[in-house]
């Protein structure tokens, strides 16, 4: 495991844990059931936050509960006291799927767009999450990336004026066994965006903390 | 500012800042509209995720999607490598800004029920929050809590088994200017979550990123 160790002797926890307090560890599902996680793990411009945001309006205006936790929006708040190193990319990835397991507990379907380019960083937060966690893998190659360069980061990487750069100085390490796989390169947008909403709904109905309804005569 | 400085110069959020994509900074709020955040702050079992969880079940039921972020959550995961001291209880706090912001901005009715003693901690989550922020103080004396005691903290802390355990050796700063007093000495429990729960309705009405729709003839 990479998370950090404590770093005060926690008496607290200790005292929770003692007294059973745990009520809030799966706290306050106020609809009742727990929603699935998306987690969308490719490289920089892959289309992820794309693919996120679209899938996540499709759902909303079915009446779904949605959120889009992505790397931009973590590293301007919540992550910002981290850089690139894999030390805190571990704890940035780890501080996201303990935020998608509290949207999760809250019955809201979570997308979370972020490179998390390490596998034991995105099995750590599949354990966080547990079993509503589920891997999408966007399958978009260094080259088709750097053409897009949507931020002009491949620009500035390959001048080497930014380090740690996943794909180039970093490694990228793809998904072995995702879920789901969307393609930007071989697919429409529009497509991808659609499967991906499809399986999140597929992945709502099957919530591990809900059983499914008595049928009635 | 109590805000960590960043651990490593992030050349990617230069490189951000200079190609103009603030689009996620305020992403996606697929409602269109961002929801209020009630800010619970009082002592160890004055009753701030009691009246939290009872205001969101209330507001769940009238179509509201919301979340709790209670202390012992936040504990038991995003701040777990953190302990009670006053730099720890900054960043704890500076985290559960963060994710009520991310939440808020989804659209969702976020309540934060977390001690947050300290009144610079707790106006840092108001600027990193914005004008959709709301202070709320659950007034309740510290004898009252002692008596309560649900967690057995007070017996514990006063047998010198915690430390920096808030009321006895480390101070709490009750808020100056509250945006909403609930107390659970002088009110029923059920007319303390109405009025706070009336209050986050009324809150959500007047959402800062919103223009009210024209009247039509």
């Amino acid at each position: 495991m990479k998370v950090s160790a404590p770093k005060t002797v926690n008496i607290h926890e200790t005292a929770l844990a003692a007294t059973g307090v745990a009520r809030h560890i799966h706290p306050i599902a106020p609809t009742a059931w727990a929603a699935p996680v998306l987690w969308l793990t490719g490289l920089s411009g892959a289309g992820k936050s794309t693919l996120a945001i679209g899938a996540s309006r499709l759902l909303e205006r079915r009446g779904f509960r949605t959120i889009v936790i992505d790397g931009d929006a973590l590293r301007a708040g919540l992550s910002k006291d981290l850089g690139f190193s894999a030390e805190d990319r571990a704890e940035s990835v780890r501080r996201a799927s303990e935020v998608a397991a509290l949207c999760s507990r809250a019955g809201i379907t979570t997308f979370v767009a972020l490179v998390s380019p390490f596998e034991i960083d995105r099995a750590n937060a599949r354990a966080a999450v547990g079993g509503l966690f589920h891997e999408v893998y966007v399958d978009t190659d260094y080259a088709t990336c750097r053409a897009r360069d949507p931020k002009g980061l491949y620009k500035l990487a390959e001048q080497g004026k930014i380090r740690n750069f996943t794909g180039l100085d970093s490694p990228y390490e793809a998904p072995a066994h995702p879920d789901l796989v969307v393609s930007t390169m071989s697919e429409d947008p529009a497509a991808s965006i659609l499967k991906l909403a499809t399986y999140a709904m597929h992945a709502s109905l099957h919530s591990p903390l809900e059983s499914l309804p008595a049928a009635s005569a």
